[in-house]
């Protein structure tokens, strides 16, 4: 059975997050659906990171086994041309057996764009958060500089009790697009449930002076996900690459 | 009574163009709506671009005449609070008397972004037209430059009997943004009606190699509408700036 990779960007307004849910429209089910209508079987997929419902995709990664002789532009076209515009497969190629989108991933990649202007710019609406202008920007990058290193993310994460919030975040930092935009890349082995829009959250209350920069570092030793009271919301999430 | 100028960005997508139709909506008629609300009168406007239906600004100019005393920030929060979130008003100003958004302007620039990878990109589909692989850029390039100067763009324009379509294009080129998007950047001291999408949509004919790029001086000097066979859809324009 040959090992399929696919790589995928979307637009996830309009859908209940990546992960199947029964009689929910997620990518997930649509890109099953689409596999099954081009290949004539059901497959199984995995994937490497599992969006929340509004977050978007610009590399995001799924493997799968299929059955029988693959052809990968053909099955390129052929998902592009079931798949509606807002999920697009930007390519299919056969891969070694024991490569799993999910387990084999070694970092992934986050881009978070807040926007400061006086409006919200229309043509990146579904893309950004708008907030208007004063945010300290100072103090929200000594925030993302803290986030880096191996901690305990509980304070941030919807999780399963039981399960560890224990990830190493390689990179964090602010950068600005232009004068009205910023972008909050984050780069980690793996991250749990809401973690990064938490992230984000705690920056934009440090940016606001609601949050004292200096209270950080207690924050998140703290584990206790109380203390964080922002979660950003998804529009402005990108799942911007995926290193294997 | 002072005069204004607003500075305007728009999505274009739900709009039937800028200019009011009377039971249409329009960019204009939202604009002159909200004016009304926001100052109690109702409002005349100018403005530097016509756009076409499904056509986007990011740097419209519109020109008022109001009643009164006007207090520029207070009506800046106004506009954008009583307009969707289509609409953006990024600047409100207190200008001399005889500016006109239409006669003052002494160029207008567009951007038109065509993209060439395999499949359309979700995330940027609503302002870009995606027409696959395939394009030769190098044609193309010789193409733009064809158009700077002063010429008669009647090949180019719908226009009514009558109107002059000669034009000083100061500048067009196309830019890769990166390996699978390119921009056509234009500006001249005005344009005629549909003229950028025309443009763009010989360039395209020419990347294709269904016109010959050495007969696009040709199709200039013939002044004949039917030599153009291909008009870019709108929603890869934007009206990028205006000079003053």
């Amino acid at each position: 059975m040959p090992t399929l990779r696919l790589d995928l960007a979307y637009d996830g307004s309009g859908f209940r997050g990546y992960a199947y849910q029964e009689g929910l429209r997620t990518v997930q089910g649509e890109l099953e659906r689409a596999l099954l209508t081009a290949t004539g079987a059901p497959v199984e997929t995995a994937v490497a990171g599992r969006t929340d419902a509004g977050v978007h995709a610009r590399g995001q990664v799924v493997s799968a086994q299929v059955e029988g002789e693959v052809d990968a532009g053909r099955l390129l076209r052929s998902l592009n041309g079931i798949l509606g515009p807002e999920i697009a497969v930007m390519s299919v190629s056969l891969i070694e057996d024991d490569f799993n989108a999910r387990f084999s991933a070694l970092w992934r990649r986050y881009r978070y764009t807040i926007s400061t202007g006086v409006a919200s710019d229309p043509l990146r609406r579904g893309f950004e958060w708008h907030v208007g202008p004063g945010l300290d920007r100072v103090a929200m990058t000594s925030v993302a500089t803290a986030f880096v290193g191996d901690h305990d993310f509980s304070a941030f994460c919807r999780s399963a009790p039981g399960r560890s919030n224990r990830r190493q975040v390689e990179d964090a930092r602010w950068e600005e697009e232009e004068e009205e935009r910023l972008h909050f890349w984050i780069q980690a082995n793996a991250f749990c449930h809401q973690m990064v829009r938490s992230l984000v959250g705690l920056c934009y209350d440090v940016g606001r002076g609601f949050t004292e920069a200096s209270a950080v570092p207690g924050i998140i030793e703290s584990r206790d996900r109380s203390r964080v009271a922002t979660v950003a919301p998804p529009h402005g999430l990108i799942l911007w690459e995926v290193g294997y």
